[in-house]
Formats: C-alpha cells, structure tokens, sequence
C-alpha cells in the first residue's frame, strides 16, 4: 500500500476556492472532508439543506469535525464555517480538493493495444488491456480505462474519461470531458426486424452514436445506434446506471436520466427534460423541454413543454396522486355503491 | 482515416436485389441510402408505411433523394421509385448492400488468447484481447469480438458474431448465425438459494445455456444457466437489450422479447410470444404460443394461446383498457358517491 | 473434448454427505443428479415441495433415475430414497457432489496483468486477460475470472470467486466467500450534480463500495461509490442480476434482492429484507428488518419491520391485493353510479 498522502490545506485557501465566506479560523488546517456523522478532529464536513435538516443540525452539534460548509441561510454554528448561497458547489470544491488521485503516470500500457492506424492526442492514458482499434482517435487528456475498447472509426473528445469495460463500438463518437461509466455499451445495433415470410429478418443498422460534450453516462448503460444516421445524446445531459436508448433517439442538453430507465426507439427528448428512475417510454413520442416525469411513469404520447407528469399512462402529476389516493377507498366505494344499490329507488320498483 | 468507399450501383440492380418492381430510371447509380429529411442526391431513401405517413410523404416531395423504396400501395411519387408489398424487406436489402464492412481481415490478432485445446473453425475472426478457453469450440465463419470471452467447454456455432466483452460462460451454446451484442452475459449462474439453519445456502447451478439459432441477443442481457440441464432460447427469437434470464427458463421460436424485460425462474414461453417492454413474469409460469404482452404488464399466472393481455397483474388488454379509462374518473367518483349517500333514502332513517 | 469425467458413489455416501435417513440400496452406484423428467438410469433425483407437488410425484413414479433426495414427510417412494426434513439441502449437497471443476490449474494465466505493488494470496488463480491493479490484494484462495479487474487498493477477501468482466474499481472491497458475476460493477461513480449557474456540475464521488462476507452479486449489478464514506453490502446478503445500487445506500445482512431492483441513494436496508423483481425505492428510505416488499412495489417511505408490503406507492400487500381486485370491477362501477344518480332522489327534485 502506498503512504497515505495527507494533504493539508488552511480553512482560508478553502473558503478562496469554493468562493465561501469565511467566519472564522483562517489558518486552521483541514486534511479531509467527511459527513457530519463520521467527522474526524482536522476535517471539515458539510450541512446539507437536504431533508432531516434538523436532524443533521443537531449531528452536527455533536461532531467532531473542525469546520463545515453550509448555507448562507443556516443558523448559528459554533464551528468554524464557510457559508455559501449554494453550499452544494462548496461541498463540490471541497470533494474535489481531497479527491484521491488515482491516475496512472505512465501514457499507454504495455498490455493495451492501440492500433498503429489510430491516433492518439497528448496526455493521454490507456490502462491495461484496453483496445483502441483502426482509425480510432483519441483527444488529448483522455484516460481510457482497463480493458475498455475504442472501436473501428470511433473519435473520443478530449479529457474525456472511459471507464474500464465500456465498449464504444465501431464509428460511435464521444465529445469533450465526458465521463463514461464501467461496462457501458456505445453503438449496439438498434432492435429492429421486418417479418418476411414468417421470419423475423434483422433490419441492418448502418447509422451510429454521437455523445456531445460534458455528458455523463452510467454503468450498464446500453445506447443502440441508429437504424441510419444518428442516436444523438446532448451536451451536459446526465444518465445514471442501467439506462436503455433505442435507435434514432434524440437526447437533448442538459437532461436528466435516472437509472433503469427505457426509452423506445425514435423518442426525441428536449432540453432539460428529467425522467425519473423506472421511466419507460414508447417509441416516436416527443417530450417537451423542461419535462418532468417522475419515477416509474410511462410516457405513452407526446408531452407538452414544462409538464409534470406520472402514471401509466403519464397524466399530470396532481391528477396521478389524487388518483393514487382514490384507489386506497376503492375497495370501500365497492361496498358502498353495493349499498346504496339494496336502497335504491330502482330495486324498490 | 481510411478513404471513403463509395459503392455505387444502379437502380435496376438494387431493384433485382430486393426483387422490387421498378418504375423508371434503370441506370441510376446509387451511392448510399438515408432518410427522407437527409438524403442528398445519388442516394435512395425509403417511405416507412409507419404512423405520421402524410407527414413522410410532404417530407419526400421536398427530399433531395434521388429515389425511394416504397409500398406498392403509396401514391404516385414523382421520384423513380422501387415498389415492394414489403417495403421493408427492399430497406433491409438496400440497408445490407451499403453496410460498411467494418471485419477485421486477420484470423487471430496477437492479443487474443486462443487455447491450444480450442477448436476454431475456417474463416474465423478473433479480435484483440479476446479469450477462447480451453475445449471451446468456435465454428466456421463465426466472429469474435474483442474482450469477449468464450468459456471452456462452450460451443459458437458457425457465421455466429459474438460482440466486443460478451460473457459465454463455461458449458454454454450458442447456435448458428446467431447475433450477441456487447457486454451480454451467457450461463452466468442462476439465483438459488435454499435457507438452511437461519442462513441462505447456495444452490449449485450447475446446467448451462442453450442458444439455438439465428437468434439475436441485445447488450448487456443476462441469460442464467439452469440447476441442472439447460436454459434454452429457440430458432430465431429475438431479444432486445438488457433483458434479464432466469435459470431453467424455456423460450420457444421466433418470439420477440423487448429491451428490460424480467423472466423470472423456470417460465415456459412458447413459440411466437412478443413480451413487450419492461415486462415482468413471475416463475414457473406458460405464455401460450402467440401471446402478446404489452409494455409494462405483470405476467402471474399461465396465459392461454393467442392472449393478448397487459397490466399488474395481466388482463385482457381490453379490459385493461377500459380499467385505466375508469381511473381517471375514480376522484370524481368518490365525490358522487359521497353525494349520493347523502341523499340514500338510508341516511334518511 | 476431455473424456466425460464419471464420477460414481454410493447411495449411502450420498446420504452421509446430506445427512439424511437412507431407506434402502446402501451400495447402489449413482453416477449423477438429473431432474424427475431427464434422469437417467443411474442417476439420482430430487422431489420439490414446491407446486405442481402431484405432478411431480406422478412423473417421479415413470422417471428412470434410480434414487431420489426427498422430503421426510413425501408419501412412500418406490425408488430408494433419501429422506431430509430440508430435501433442498440434500439437493444442494448431491449437486456440489456433481459438479463440473472447471477451476484452472495454473496460479496466473500469462496473459493476465498482476502489478507488482499488487499482494496475491497463496493458491489465487487469475484468468486470461485479468488486470490486477496496483496496491490491490487478492487474499488465499480467490479466483480471478477471465478479463475482470481488481483496481487500485481494492481488496478481494479469500476464497472469492470474481468471475469474467467484473469490474472492482478504485479503492472498494470485497469479503471472503463472496461471489461476484460476469460483468458488475463495484464502484460506478454515485449520480450527484448540484445546479450551478444553470449547468449540473459534478458532484466527485470520493468514497468506496464495502461488500461483506458470503455475499452473491448477479451478472451485470451496478453498486455505487458513496459520495464520501461507503456504500455498504451486509454479511450473507443476495443479489440477483441486474440491480442497481445507489451511493451511499446500506444494505444488512442476509437480505436477498431479486433481479432488476432499483435502490436509490442513501436507503437503508435492515437485515432479513426481501425486495422482490422490479422493485424501486426512492432516495432516504429505511426498510425495516425483516420486510418483504412484493414484486414491483414502489417503496416511497420509511416502512415498519417484519412489514409484508406491495404496489405504488407501497401499502399492507392485503390492502394492494384487495385494491387490485376491485379495480377489475371498477368500470362496471362507474355505470351503475351513473345508474343510481340518474334514480337518486336529488336529481328528481
């Protein structure tokens, strides 16, 4: 194991870089961050504005951490604090700050295979047992993880992270610092068959995938290529593990994709949209920027822009938990209408 | 990059190709084939008899396509047009023929490790990094792409492509011209546990998988290896991404099975079943030949023959529909009822 | 091929190795275990308790096996038998007795990459194309599948078995007797973003994975890193294919999780809890020791121990089957309200 590398910073130089304001103890020196509950004398912590707000105020009373960041908002701490507008982008810097650098130092490991017909930018890092094959470019800065692959023809952007075991398959494009999540799949063909004389005859998809900038994708992520030209995921979107996308789906910028969810082939999703997890949705719809669907929902037609909407099929979210509400009395109107039908004029008659 | 191969044919030899009756224009070269709003001239698109068609149609009086595939049944078009009853079988034809060929022109790269007591057949495609163990038999024709693993003891049939890091695991098959995409996970052990003094004591699964052919299998789908004997898919199903497996599972011929679908433990699907998105089965279930479950539905109990059911748990999907309609005006229901009682001759008393 | 390997013992071996009471044929030879239908002569059986019990004992009375493992409290048997009060143990035993051993007898294939700053325990086996990381461990007895990775720091505890593609990354750790499948992720980063000047930043996920003792995890799980500290797996805990695991959730012992679960960020999971097939729970949940949530269930907030629970959101599973059975009569109902309004006495005056 390799010493462990403490590194020490002073309250100020943090407040500096998270652009906080300081209250107190400038040169008190911060070697770690933890949550309020497992903070150790030296470290610095964080109070969300998340729930239990409460609870985590009273932790906090009781932790042993030397410092914390929290809201402008927050009451008073007897801590030493970094207040911010937005104590999350503090938490984000400070995380980024202590961060474990594990990056390798060498540039393209013995074991890996990178064509002679590929080309690779400056800075780059190629871990063990990775593949980069024929005409595949690699931008500058980009670490391809172990034992991923870079296929035939496909471009990866700069200072974009690859994960090990991610396959970007043939012609698939990926933009500038992405991230892409262990064992994801780029470019698998699209589902689709034509019945012909009883069979099912696979349609041949010929288009690919191209990941515009800043995108995130999780594990287990599958995006299929489009049937001709392209399945598009735009810039600053984020999806989470084990997500779907069929063929020729349209992402837009800056979406929001919960883990687990399926989207069917030729959905076109606008900007801003988030499908919350276990979404699914059915093919050739169109969902309007700054969408909201929540957990589990269906998306079954198109959706306006700005909608916030639940259920199967989606409906708006206020009708969905009124419904939702209703069906717990259902087994109970059962019983009643069956009473009010013994004393009904009708059944007098 | 490499240079672009543009393959150019006329119109009559791509008209015998998909055995279309063409309209006009016999000698036409044809470089490339894309959709209605894309095409460029010397290309050939193709008008889908899919929903929106008025729309494809408006939209390919104004393409810049030099031709199109269409129905025998579509309106006069004023490009020259190949006819077909199925038009999408002159798509999958066109859609073959300007493929790229992306195959590797080696048999075994360098990087791959190919066990001195596997079997590979003539005309096999191993890429780099891959791993063919000991006893695999790999058959003619067949591809292997790169990072996938065949296990010892398993068997690829011939013209079968296996894609970049599928896991077909020890004592598994897979038949001919079958298709596994990326990161698919073959014979992986089936989830069985018996509890025995107050702790859950693993059931040695020690079947395997049995891929018949021209089957198709979507990334990072899970098939579990039964007990004992085997888990089985038959000729020509076709199943999309992420769908999960069960052991001793039995899925007959020709069905479809769309992407995140759950087969639980021992169900028995017959010939011909489409089980559409994100559908779930509980175990030791039958769906009849020819059953249709649609997205979403919950199958618990067997299904006859030419069902098509839908929901949690299935229905008659017509019911089904007229059970979500109902939901919608269960809120105002409760209020109705609520005023009825009050006026029940009962309340009177 | 190797030559079949036919391993025999005698009925009395086999009933020593379960535990169970022999009724007859001490010195028969059995030469393998085979399901009622496909046992052979020579071979032995099992009889489930499970459904379809008399078709079983039925099909037992024609099978060709030449003993069978049965429950204490199954009817007379004319085949020799072994008798256990738990017969799924004696079935667990007679198949580890039957086992294929298909573990290599090499330590590390040449293929595999294995850093010098890595520590390998006494009898590991590491698979073609494995990258073991530097600074990991591999404790006595584990085995390393083809083309997985231990990263940095990790730890593999003994006697573990990480089978092909598995990627452990950075920093997580595994217990002893664990077994992980083909192509899961241990390590994926958590789905955090904070909302920074319109633009979702990256929240870094600086913590681990930590996996207890005897835990099973399916082919293709994906279990986040904490944002800090550790996503916790408990002791003996069960985890079927295709589950995702948010950061920072923690989950007990001796829980079992079924295929295609969704668990999201920080839910607490006490010990003895089953999540059945396609169940979610939002983020911040705690699900008391010993619950059952039923298959789909949606788990939106904290839930009692030993509840028996299902639906969306989540109820008494008698309550949730009580309300799926009067939905069935719902449109039914919404006539005869309209009935009784027009009848009502209110609409008459």
């Amino acid at each position: 194991m390799k010493p462990e590398q403490t590194k020490k910073v002073t309250l100020a130089q943090i407040a500096e870089l998270t652009g906080g304001r300081l209250e107190s103890s400038p040169d008190l020196e911060i070697s770690g961050i933890a949550p309020i509950e497992k903070a150790k004398p030296g470290q610095i912590t964080f109070l969300s504005g998340a729930k239990n707000y409460r609870q985590h105020l009273e932790n906090l009373s009781k932790s042993e951490a030397s410092a914390v960041i929290a809201s402008e908002d927050a009451p008073e701490i007897k801590l030493p604090a970094i207040r911010l507008k937005n104590p999350y982008f503090g938490l984000v810097k400070a995380l980024e700050l202590f961060s474990p650098d594990n990056r390798p130092n060498y540039n393209i490991h013995p074991t890996a295979f990178v064509s002679e017909h590929a080309q690779i930018g400056e800075g780059v890092t190629i871990e063990a047992g990775a593949v980069i094959e024929t005409d595949a470019v690699v931008g500058s800065g980009s670490w391809i993880g172990a034992q991923a692959l870079v296929g035939r023809e496909s471009r990866v952007g700069e200072n974009t992270r690859i994960y090990p075991g991610v396959k970007l398959l043939d012609r698939c494009q990926v933009g500038n610092r992405c991230i892409i999540h262990a064992n994801a799949v780029i470019g698998s063909d699209g589902f689709g068959f034509t019945n012909h004389e009883g069979r099912q005859l696979k349609v041949p998809q010929v288009g690919n995938v191209i990941i515009h900038d800043d995108v995130e994708i999780g594990a287990c992520v599958t995006i299929d290529r489009a049937t001709m030209e392209s399945t598009i995921i735009g810039n600053g979107t984020k999806i989470d593990n084990m997500v779907h996308i069929a063929h020729n789906v349209i992402i837009g910028n800056n979406c929001t994709i919960v883990a687990q969810v399926g989207i069917s082939g030729s959905t076109i999703i606008e900007d801003n949209v988030t499908l919350a997890g276990q979404v699914g949705t059915v093919g050739h719809v169109r969902i309007g920027k700054g969408t909201v669907v929540a957990a589990r929902g269906v998306v079954t037609s198109d959706v306006e822009p700005g909608s916030f909407v639940s259920g199967f099929p989606i409906k708006p979210h206020q009708e969905e938990r009124k419904i939702l509400a209703a069906l717990r009395k259902l087994p109970e109107l059962l019983k009643k209408v069956r009473e009010l039908e013994k004393n009904s004029p009708t059944k007098d008659e």
